[in-house]
């Protein structure tokens, strides 16, 4: 049996995601509509209608201002800005949609562990348990020039984080009984006291006595996802991370990426095909080639590179406003992401690629795949990733939405689905449960080792550890 | 023409709002259903059909737990407790309603204030103008020791408020020009870059640049609801709020609080009647008197004074476990209500009450006066409030949720709208206009009055003040 694959839509709640300029097209809504609630649910409708596992809203706090010094070519371009926040948006899908899991953005760092707690409790409660959780723990200059995080070192950055996840996980996983609400009217007793749980977290970084405010939601901890490439990223993915959002433009790329990611989850005593490795690509499809490719070419024609290089400037800190056309791409250094020239050498030759030629390939997908062609051709590449990259599923970024996911769920799903690629969800409703088969968090998973110190109502204390709090 | 009368609905979303045990009943579906976006969009639509201007979300962090010196009480009668984000309630709900309002609890403190206009500017997006910030500055012990916020003394908690204000305000009117947004295809400008400007603010407190990462909202300002009782407080309200929550148990109390409401206002430039005072009531309607007083005994038998009184201990400090039923209320300290007894001797001859009859009254409507009668009845009483206390409107506390609301709104609204009582709001939409008759916030609000020295994108700079950003 082939291996199954998982498909999860990328987008930012902003007025655009990753190709910039296609707001001059109509059918490109996202800039016009981002703002309303009724563009949201009828794009989470169509990727519910495609058996799509999730919605991934990605996320940053301020405007990329690195390109020729200033936000100009940001804002300009409407360069994933102005934006929404994306977890409100994700609030107004969940009533309205019924499988497909919302993933949210969210740094461990800017906000009290306490209120992310409740905050993702809330969504998963809302949505039937369809939360996910992008645990973000970078910090944008961007932010910290508005006051959101501090400037700490890159890999303390990280314990930190981890510190921050045994909070939340203490209560998520610990605070609440199964059985704290009773609901008994003999006894009025809505929740049984001794059944909920202090965490008394005493950390270097946080201090959270609890209990949680929030009673169990059906995932209890919501779906963790992450994105971290470093070493101490990748050990932080193996730890806590149930899916890894990958960008790589080879398939030995990706392959050597979840290679690493597989080992640092064994590393941490994990299950190692338990972490779903998720690659970003972007598709072009149309029922014939030669239609795929005048597409591709009218989104050229609409693409607004300046959206794209204002993008990577941010994320590299590099002004590229200052390179040459013709300049070879192969000594370009880049902080964020090793050398630009080797990142990009997975493209066909493109070792040999010129700034210009980035630029254009920038143009249309940012910094990942790009499949142009026939439903069959798509399938047959996506193919590809999977078998030979060991990768579990797709995000799809959207050159024009929501154009391109109705292309993807009208041609190309229909063909994964006769290729018996795509998993038959049916009744299937936690997010989770479509990644893992099963509600709640895996018992190898870190989530299940922390100990609470837990006071129980009265002033009782118990020493609550192991799998579950007794 | 008599004076209109504005009418909020008041709710946790939470296992209880403001009256406890009623869960017992399963006409009270808010402790089975809080979690389930349905109850609220159905809630809200029936809000909406009885023309209420808003829903109300009060919200704390963290559990009480003074009483009996834990939170066994609050527990054991789900007060207020667990709890959901009413934020994200408040998101779910927005797509399916079309005219109410929707105030949200939010703290000027705990968050960063670049993140909380970001996200105030996606709710009033996405309910199109119908975005409400009930600003809180306390903190409660129990937040404290979930770490959310700092233990800064009570009136610099208001000077840093002050200053958080000033934040928000800036990104929120000054940020953005009103024709930023240009979708030019010619120049492919989705926004102009020299209409969007950093605010560069750097205080005492916070330090942000901007620009603001939302554009424009309808309201851009939501509108601003406060409820500070303190002298310091009151200054506060009358510098910011454009309603004002209040708690007061006779007519005498609530005209001295609404005339130093007003005076606060009139003190801080501000049109003294631009500010609405509100009163939380509670009431309890029915066809007949002797429907009503059955009504209420029901409820009654059904309550649980221990989910009051650790309410009480949470808002006062005081262990009211340590108290004799027969004890003379007038006696009795408070720290967040000066006396006790002085706070209920406004209803009928209650300075005589003992604590154990404080208990009674506290279990149906905790502090707020209730209403028991026909629909005649309530509406004289409501009336009297209006006419004498100069008050605005009223805050409706349910007793069992949605219960209390649906009688209010077949039985009540009928009345108070053959009375004249009522704004028709028509085709009115956004929360600010069905109480000011106006989008923006008013223009002699000191909103208007923050200044921004906005680098303008290239680097050219441009002090922004007065009225309009230029």
């Amino acid at each position: 049996m082939p291996k199954k694959i998982h498909l999860i839509s990328f987008i930012h709640a902003a007025a655009s995601s990753m190709a910039y300029g296609q707001w001059k097209d109509t059918e490109d809504k996202l800039a016009r509509e981002y703002t309303d609630p009724n563009f949201w649910v009828k794009t989470a409708q169509t990727l519910e209608r495609g058996g799509f596992d999730a919605i991934f809203f990605a996320d940053a706090h301020g405007v990329k201002d690195v390109y020729r010094g200033s936000y100009e070519a940001s804002v300009k371009s409407g360069m994933q800005f102005p934006a929404c926040d994306p977890i409100l948006v994700a609030a107004a899908i969940a009533r309205e949609t019924k499988t497909i899991g919302l993933i949210v953005t969210w740094s461990a760092g800017y906000f009290p562990p306490y209120h992310t707690a409740r905050l993702f409790s809330t969504l998963d409660h809302l949505t039937n348990g369809r939360a996910g959780w992008n645990v973000v723990t970078s910090y944008l200059s961007a932010g910290l020039k508005n006051g959101m995080g501090d400037n700490i070192p890159h890999d303390e950055r990280y314990d930190r984080a981890d510190e921050y996840m045994d909070v939340v996980y203490k209560l998520w996983e610990k605070s609440w009984d199964d059985d704290a609400v009773v609901l008994d009217k003999q006894t009025s007793t809505y929740a049984d006291p001794t059944r909920v749980h202090k965490i008394n977290h005493k950390g270097k970084y946080y201090s959270v006595e609890g209990p949680h405010q929030s009673e169990p939601s059906r995932q209890r901890t919501p779906f963790i996802v992450q994105a971290g490439g470093s070493p101490r990223g990748n050990a932080f993915a193996g730890k806590h991370a149930e899916a890894v959002f990958m960008v790589c433009m080879s398939i030995a790329d990706a392959a050597k990426s979840t290679k690493k990611l597989r080992e640092a989850t064994a590393a941490a005593g994990r299950d190692p095909s338990s972490v779903k490795a998720l690659l970003q690509v972007s598709c072009i499809v149309a029922e014939t080639e030669a239609e795929a490719q005048a597409k591709a070419a009218h989104f050229l024609e609409l693409a607004d590179v300046d959206g794209s290089l204002s993008l990577l400037g941010g994320h590299t800190d590099i002004d590229f406003s200052k390179f040459r056309s013709d300049q070879a791409l192969s000594g370009l250094e880049s902080g964020g992401i090793t050398t630009i020239g080797k990142f990009f050498s997975g493209v066909g030759g493109s070792d040999k690629w010129t700034f210009g030629d980035m630029c254009e390939y920038l143009k249309l997908s940012y910094l990942c795949p790009t499949i142009v062609g026939t439903p069959e051709q798509v399938a047959d590449a996506l193919e590809k990733w999977i078998d030979e990259a060991d990768v579990d599923g797709f995000v799809l970024a959207p050159v024009q939405t929501p154009a391109s996911y109705e292309d993807f769920v009208d041609l190309v799903v229909p063909e994964l689905r006769k290729r018996g690629r795509l998993n038959d969800v049916g009744e299937i409703s936690t997010l989770r449960e479509r990644f893992t088969g099963s509600e709640k968090i895996a018992t190898d998973h870190h989530a299940h080792s922390v100990s609470i110190d837990g006071a129980i109502a009265g002033g009782r204390r118990a020493r609550v550890t192991g799998r579950k709090a007794s």
